[in-house]
């Protein structure tokens, strides 16, 4: 059960209602707040009853929070490189009540490559090593290859110039400054057993890029959906499930419509938003 | 003008109407017709005032034969591998009175490949060679490297098993008996000068292939339009625009829908179809 009581907010926190099960979610408002797309993601994916996720970039513990609330995997981990984030997003699950289920790990998910199980097959977006992770991820280890789903809504954008302050939280979340879209995808592929999937969501002005890369790290994309802000607009959003190991066949599901008009959300939103 | 007095139809042949400059079609009700997806790639393609098009698998040559209708482009040629099939195209040219403005090249496409432009710079996917194209599609040899635009309709359907009679007029269009995806994409990159735009129709349940198949040909998507039979189905085309030697930057338009109930078009479609 929530109890707001448990959680100390810093300067400039707030805890935002997620309308789902009562949870809470606490965000900075001067830092990166989760957006439409993390909701999204959480909506998209597939998690069965015993299985165990991981999200990457997982920022507030949008992602797990909801996925905690919404399916019946039994242990969802959120792995984050800020530690100011991890520390906000550990408040959120003692805010929940879901410390038992739910565990943010504080690291560079780039240390999650080399400490591959990977059979050696591997290719060059993804070349094997022989570490394995320390400090807070080394937790994963146990993990590798035997994870049943991966997801992550990374940082966008691929280029760099432009940014005022690289080591700025918001600069994190949004550009690719500590981890580009190939290390997103390999440390999933790593994570994931053989026929785990794979949610994502991006940018569709990337999509051939992000196509070449999942398959490259042997992430066969099973299943898009595009987001349309209107019916008549381009996609501004694309979710995706990939399968390690999976078999070339992909489905382009129905277009999801955020706006019947200005400020009236379609009927699908408010479903998944949990209204 | 159209004069149908000007053709002799054969066994089993009909004059369909295109809805479009009085142009009609040739077609033979027992073998391939054409298909929305041919109407909507020619709706979907771009040709400038001046261009120069080739069609490939053009078939009945409805593609060159709308294109010639809707746009300024200078020349057209179809490809087409069955001699029928090709008679049959020829036959609707004479009908419109447009041979002056489409040729139908009778020949296998797969000629074009070895016969390249290419600076030596391709990839294992479109291997240089030496050849030349012979018999009519030597005429596209003046063209290597320097068309505009390329259109294709291609056989969807990459399994042979199932296939009664791989000779067949029905199944040479519909699978990958003369043709694979490989060999459409690599004459295309071939035929097409740097800056030039390749618009295909194909499946989705094949899109993670087609784009890894388009950037080993060094033709880069760069807009993409999913047609859904209804807004809540998913899609069962994908209509495609890539550039040769593009900056990788990739647009989804908005979803073409084409029912809006039972029987009924949506107004886009009207619109494509030119009623």
């Amino acid at each position: 059960m929530r109890d707001d009581s448990r959680v100390r907010l810093k300067d400039g926190e707030r805890i935002d209602d997620l309308q789902r099960n009562g949870y809470g979610i606490i965000q900075n408002t001067g830092a990166f707040c989760f957006g439409m797309d993390a909701v999204l993601l959480s909506g998209f994916s597939r998690v069965r009853r015993g299985e165990t996720v991981v999200d990457l970039c997982t920022g507030t513990g949008i992602v797990p929070v909801l996925l905690e609330a919404k399916t019946e995997g039994s242990f969802f981990y959120g792995v984050e490189i800020q530690p100011e984030m991890a520390d906000m997003a550990r408040r959120s699950l003692l805010l929940n009540g879901i410390g038992d289920k739910v565990r943010i790990l504080e690291g560079d998910l780039r240390e999650i490559l080399p400490g591959s199980t990977s059979s050696g097959t591997g290719n060059a977006g993804c070349a094997a090593g022989s570490g394995i992770a320390h400090g807070e991820l080394a937790e994963l280890d146990a993990l590798m290859g035997r994870t049943d789903v991966v997801t992550a809504n990374p940082p966008y954008i691929r280029e760099m110039h432009g940014l005022q302050n690289p080591e700025d939280a918001l600069a994190i979340a949004r550009h690719e400054v500590r981890c580009t879209l190939e290390d997103v995808c390999c440390a999933a592929a790593r994570l994931l057993r053989s026929g785990g999937r794979f949610y994502m969501v991006h940018r569709p002005h990337r999509l051939p890029e992000i196509i070449t890369v999942l398959k490259e790290a042997r992430l066969e994309p099973k299943r898009l959906k595009f987001v349309h802000p209107y019916l008549d607009r381009e996609a501004n959003m694309v979710l995706i499930e990939a399968v390690r190991d999976g078999r070339p066949e992909c489905r382009v599901e129905e277009p999801l419509v955020v706006y019947k008009e200005p400020n009236v959300y379609t009927d699908e939103i408010y479903d998944i938003y949990g209204y």
